[in-house]
């Protein structure tokens, strides 16, 4: 498998070290949220704009499943890729929502995207393969990667391709370097921006072409304020879709996704299910099947979103965060810090510190631009978001 | 990193295929349970033999922190390694029950040990280490180190060293190819064996003055029924110890362990933690916390295992069930069915298709030796117990 090599910390009575795999960069978004906890329970009251997390509660039918759960008690392992109740809800969404069939056989229940994204890689992809991704982008996609021996080939993307990736991108960047795997989130983080299904699909079919496995990240489908989000699954039988009910269907916490499978990738990803993590969490699994009848309590939070959205982006440009990436969907604004500040970390910092307002640095998503920007998101109550600005206000002015 | 090499599925049309490392074996336990509830649902009564999984539901003080959790209904992202009121509980916990201070800071809670083992891994080691473990053993444990790159060195045990490797042993091993790390799971699976403290301590000094990682699998500590389990951490603070609250805590499908980390293994295993599960589940957590205060109700649970084991142990052997080993502690008893059958595997099948008794075969804990061998899980209800053992009896008589 890989090369037999000497360990680097043999020899009696030396000390122990951590696994140079281990120097993954943190995920800043995450230090942010403990650092904002921090300062409120030494009695700081801060407003959260870091973590990309749905203000409003798991809708009701999910909550009553869950405290129906509670009351069976009887919390066990499921199968490996999940409950069979909810594969096959999952695959009726996609003849639902986007009018693709999917066969509930090719769907795996995930703990999060999170696992989502582990097991597609280890199944999709060996040590050392190449997969490329956009910049900016969500940095646990890098950090996953790079924990698992693959080779992260970053592609920086401009307003001149809508920040994403085109077919001539691709095929250079292929030729330069032969890619195995190509990962693409639309809507994106830590933007919102999103490819149009035509870009979409030429994409798909490009990479598939040039031998390139295509992973698509649609966790942020469902919220979506300007055109509309088309599955890779339409164009495609290899791709491999992520999706997560935690932006959408507002269970974070709660830790369950899904991925839709190509048929070949099924048994494989759920034999590294049954060893990695057994079975995704059995009331998680239990309350998610609910989800998908919360339609009109989930439209209303959307709704939610699209007022705070309208409120950031008439307030933080007049602010001075310049040059926002466009907000077709998701709920964040990637805006440019450069009128304020050379190191969006630092900014970050004082602005938790002297305005009480946590957000993300750019440097989370893009090592090489991110410095001058930050990311807000505005998936929280609007009450919150005006704060934020009359925070931000008084701090900048 | 790893060794840059030309992607293997490269060219225009080629068909895609799994990774090399997703043809992990399968965790046949797994799959057995697969096959029971399938013939459940064929109308079949199966007593459930092969999973490690109480038959009891969680403890009540956590089914009532979990009621308030689902009432709250604000389950959202927590820390990366956990709520810190539960870092708390569960460091006092070594303090309680082994007399031993741990810093809250060393504790990182994890979704399951499954996601112990895999942080542990990566935290530790780098891809190509080798890390030894007992034949037989836990099949994850190899699978997720082989998905993570490392060589498994699977080290033969036998009843003249009571299934325990002995710093002798482990001399002998790590001369011929040195090893990085040892991972030692006392009481064992799929045997629950158990070392006593003191064979425990010179494994791990053994181990740390050859320079060896010591990793201690304790997810079956509290369920003993002779000797006593001392925690690894008595020994060392180098040790890394895994525990979960599946096993005594009857959480299985909550999702929720722990592990106690070196100092300087804590932010290592924190930014892997961010990006590759983002944060436990947050209701398991919160109900977690509770666990400690169950011991009454959970003890009761432990005594009905007491009554199975005393049952099966009188029972097996006599239906020809030979060369068990010592259920020490854990609820297995891991027994030779070489009167039966030299393919365990086809007699799990014939057993539960004939008798309504799901087991596992013994290929799943050891490759070598196991096709002899089949490991009965006890926790179950007694009344299902004495129903496997009466359809046993008439089926093999």
């Amino acid at each position: 498998m890989t090369p037999v090599r000497k360990p680097a910390r043999e020899g009696a009575g030396s000390a122990f070290a951590p696994s140079r795999r281990s120097a993954v960069a943190p995920f800043v978004a995450m230090d942010v949220m403990r650092a904002a906890l921090e300062a409120e329970a030494a009695g700081q009251l801060v407003i959260h704009m870091e973590v990309g997390q749905p203000g409003a509660p798991a809708p009701k039918p999910v909550l009553a499943a869950a405290a129906e759960a509670v009351r069976d008690g009887r919390l066990g392992y499921t199968e490996a890729l999940g409950l069979r109740a909810l594969r096959a809800r999952i695959a009726r969404h996609y003849a639902d929502a986007y009018g693709v069939e999917v066969d509930a056989r090719r769907v795996a229940v995930t703990t999060g995207s999170s696992a989502g994204f582990n097991l597609a890689f280890l199944a999709a992809f060996d040590a050392g393969d190449r997969v490329a991704l956009a910049a900016p982008g969500y940095p646990a996609y890098r950090n996953i990667l790079s924990a698992l021996g693959l080779e992260v080939v970053e592609v920086p993307t401009t307003m001149e391709t809508r920040h994403a990736i085109t077919p001539e991108m691709l095929a250079r960047v292929h030729a330069a370097t032969p890619l195995a795997g190509l990962l693409v989130a639309s809507p994106a983080n830590p933007s919102g921006t999103m490819m149009t299904p035509a870009a979409l699909g030429a994409l798909v079919g490009a990479a598939e072409g040039m031998g390139i496995r295509f992973v698509s990240d649609e966790i942020y489908h469902g919220l979506v304020y300007e055109g509309a989000a088309e599955t890779a699954l339409h164009f495609s039988d290899s791709a491999i879709v992520v999706n997560s009910f935690s932006k959408y269907y507002c269970m974070t916490g709660w830790r369950i996704g899904w991925l839709v499978l190509p048929e070949d990738l099924a048994r494989p990803v759920e034999r590294l299910a049954q060893s990695l993590y057994i079975s995704p969490p059995d009331l998680s699994q239990r309350a998610a099947i609910a989800a998908f009848d919360a339609r009109e309590e989930l439209e209303a939070v959307k709704a939610g979103y699209a007022a705070n959205r309208a409120l950031l982006l008439d307030r933080l440009p007049a602010l001075g965060f310049e040059d926002h990436f466009p907000v077709d969907g998701a709920f964040y604004v990637y805006a440019s810090v450069r009128r304020f500040a050379n190191d969006s970390s630092a900014f970050a910092g004082r602005m938790l510190a002297e305005a009480g307002v946590a957000a993300t640095p750019g440097v989370d998503f893009d090592r090489e631009r991110g410095h001058g920007f930050m990311r807000f998101s505005f998936a929280g109550r609007h009450e919150d978001m005006v704060e934020a600005a009359e925070r931000l206000a008084r701090w900048l002015i």
